[in-house]
């Protein structure tokens, strides 16, 4: 029985307990939440070890990291230091998107050692297998599709990107208007290859049945993937990715009646103006199901520092009603990620997901900002490195730049404003401090 | 005369010219904009090789980067490079707030070697004379604030920040309203300290015609500054903040009566769903004046990352309105930036400035961004490094981590979706590529 079922029959899980209280909401409320989709709780049955976290209405914004290995570049070594170093930086949970070296090997051990959720897109190990076996992905067939995700199933991912709302309507309306970047999904791009080759229907679409069964079994979430999601900010909101986010729509209640979690992916690049829209078109045609941006970036331009167009975006994003953030790091349009870069994807999209909660008036969100800014006050540093949202970073700054006063920063050094407050201006204040 | 006067008498400058051309936008309609004070153009008639810059209504949004020493850093070498880098990196402006060493020499080099506008904080280095020669900064009398304001106008500085609002009337809401952070502003602690020490009304409000006078004859902008602006987001849209802002509005107007050129300086540490609000604010409070933005910070402990923080405020601040914005490094709270701490909070700002411009439907902004895309699309590594915000760390990157195929990336390698699109789609969609 999935989260979904067990919610619906009024049961209270070991799962939604833990997330309960991390959360600090009512568990009743959590369940009746998960009954109606608006909140997924990823925990595949087969996942040993997994601590559960909740997505959706109500909850933290969350932060996915993506890991893996690529054709170019396969070090398992390196991928399990890069989910060590997402999970310590606070990531919530991790995708491995590995498309290099053994992928099984790989999926498998990310598994055992992840105490977080993890996802995968198996479109992505079933276009290898066929690349590697027939020659081309175009020669896949849909049972080898079916039995890549069967697997995956088995191993314990907690959930899965499938872009099932890809149908040859959707391409049509692409096709029609135009872009001026086509596809950039990479899911999006195997599929189309294989559906305009072949001639036929997204066999994610056309078998959706045999997925949920998949899904339901293993309690596997399903993350409906945007493959028309726009690559760049003058392709956003355009009907093509409307078309697709509607058959999410479709798909949604499709999954829900047969008791399988759902979650919708969205962009991508998204002009700032243009993305409360977004998040409100999600929410009413995906019936409030969870919404996972991939971004958005608000520039098209910051090659080194799409992490920074990534926040931007996703800050705004979760402030409207985003509900998972996919963090973007340096290396976005330029190459895989290094360990160094996933830490700093990690702790930007987590600034943006903690400015968004107090945005959204989360009163614990908060707490820890007061903490910081009443250590500030009273110049407590080893407080202040504390309560930072990377200690490491901020005692490094600090330590490169000693102060000739211990109490103060390099910045102002003996004129610092605080301390010129407190030593002219205490016994005027000190009365009704809060 | 200052461009204000000229601007009201119908004159267009050479200045006018130069911007309305930056801009694209029509020489006369943007005088009219300088002559309602929607508009500034700061520039000192004694800046030698200053290339004019306009901030305000229907401009690009400016960046401006603060260098200078501290009482514990001092390198007159060091800041010049500073300089250089800032505006290697795209600042429009750029501050002095030097409070250590020679702080006349430094100045005047600054000006000299710069091209683009150059700020200070007069109060910083009168209350430094104060505390060398008489030994607190209680001591400093009111003319000595205005031989300094005076000098610094003589040497060519052509934007002032002076926190001129900050009243007794506004000091006595913040006692009465209390606040976590009281005041964080330095200059606002100066002028504090000395009116509470001295029983008095701040000099540079009793004395606003003193400054006008001084303002007038160099054509030096005042940068109205925020003295209680809120150091904590908790501290965010209190009574002090509001009550000096008000105070501002009245300034304002009188600026304008004596043809002085102004700019509103405003927050800080603001949490996201505050920001369009504390825009608004201004622009009603203060009669469109240019507002220039400190942050705004979205939350308080990115410690390390507060340039990010930053950029996000930066993006929404500029997207509801806001003129300018001044950087934050990644040294903010912690030190006194280093290089390259000035050049990456240089980069992530112009990054927030620039969504900016493209959420409020700058045409000519979006059209490095469609580039970019066109390369991306093409393939073309050569024109997406070209296009990217920082060619020197877009190639770094890619450098770092060579693909096995040269058109392709390692994140994906050749499973790249674009490369994947070009093989089997092009036929299918080449009749309607734009």
């Amino acid at each position: 029985m999935t989260q979904l079922k067990k919610a619906r029959a009024g049961i209270i899980t070991p799962e939604m307990k833990i997330v309960a209280e991390k959360e600090h909401v009512d568990v009743e409320n959590l369940m009746e939440r998960i009954s109606e989709g608006r909140v997924v709780i990823p925990a595949n049955v087969r996942h040993n070890g997994l601590v559960p976290c909740g997505i959706g209405e109500g909850l933290f914004i969350k932060v996915n990291a993506n890991i893996g290995t690529s054709s170019d570049r396969v070090s398992l070594e390196e991928e399990l230091a890069k989910l060590k170093t997402a999970v310590e930086a606070g990531a919530d949970t991790v995708m491995d998107l590995s498309t290099g070296g053994d992928i099984n090997l790989i999926r498998k051990r990310v598994i055992r050692e992840s105490s977080v959720a993890i996802g995968t897109v198996p479109i992505y190990q079933a276009v290898i297998k066929a690349v590697n076996d027939k020659g081309a992905l175009v020669r896949l067939s849909v049972d080898e599709i079916f039995e890549v995700i069967e697997r995956q199933a088995e191993d314990g991912v907690d959930f899965i990107t499938v872009h099932c709302g890809l149908t040859r309507a959707a391409l049509e309306s692409l096709r029609k208007q135009g872009r001026i970047t086509d596809i950039v999904s990479r899911g999006g791009a195997f599929l189309t290859a294989w559906m305009l080759h072949n001639d036929r229907e997204n066999p994610l679409y056309e078998n959706y049945d045999r997925l949920l069964e998949i899904a339901k079994k293993h309690d596997v979430t399903l993350s409906l993937g945007d493959g028309l999601r726009p690559g760049c900010i003058a392709d956003a909101t355009d009907r093509a990715q409307i078309h697709e986010l509607m058959t999410l729509g479709e798909l949604t209640k499709i999954a829900w009646d047969q008791d399988v979690q759902v979650m919708i992916e969205g962009p991508g690049h998204v002009p700032l103006n243009q993305i409360k829209a977004n998040i409100l078109l999600e929410k009413q045609l995906c019936h409030h199901a969870p919404f996972y941006v991939l971004g958005p970036l608000v520039t098209d331009i910051a090659a080194g520092y799409d992490h920074v167009a990534c926040a931007i975006g996703g800050a705004v994003a979760g402030e409207a009603g985003a509900d998972f953030l996919c963090y973007v790091t340096p290396s976005e349009h330029l190459s895989l990620p290094t360990i160094e870069h996933v830490r700093e994807g990690v702790i930007v999209t987590k600034i943006a997901a903690h400015a968004a909660d107090i945005a959204r008036g989360n009163r614990y969100a908060m707490e820890r900002d007061l903490m910081m800014s009443r250590a500030r006050k009273v110049l407590n540093w080893e407080a202040q490195m504390k309560y930072a949202i990377d200690p490491v970073k901020a005692r490094k700054i600090r330590g490169e730049s000693p102060p000739l006063e211990e109490d103060v920063c390099t910045m102002c050094g003996k004129y610092c404003a605080i301390k010129q407050v407190r030593e002219y201006l205490s016994p005027t204040f000190r009365d009704r401090n809060r």
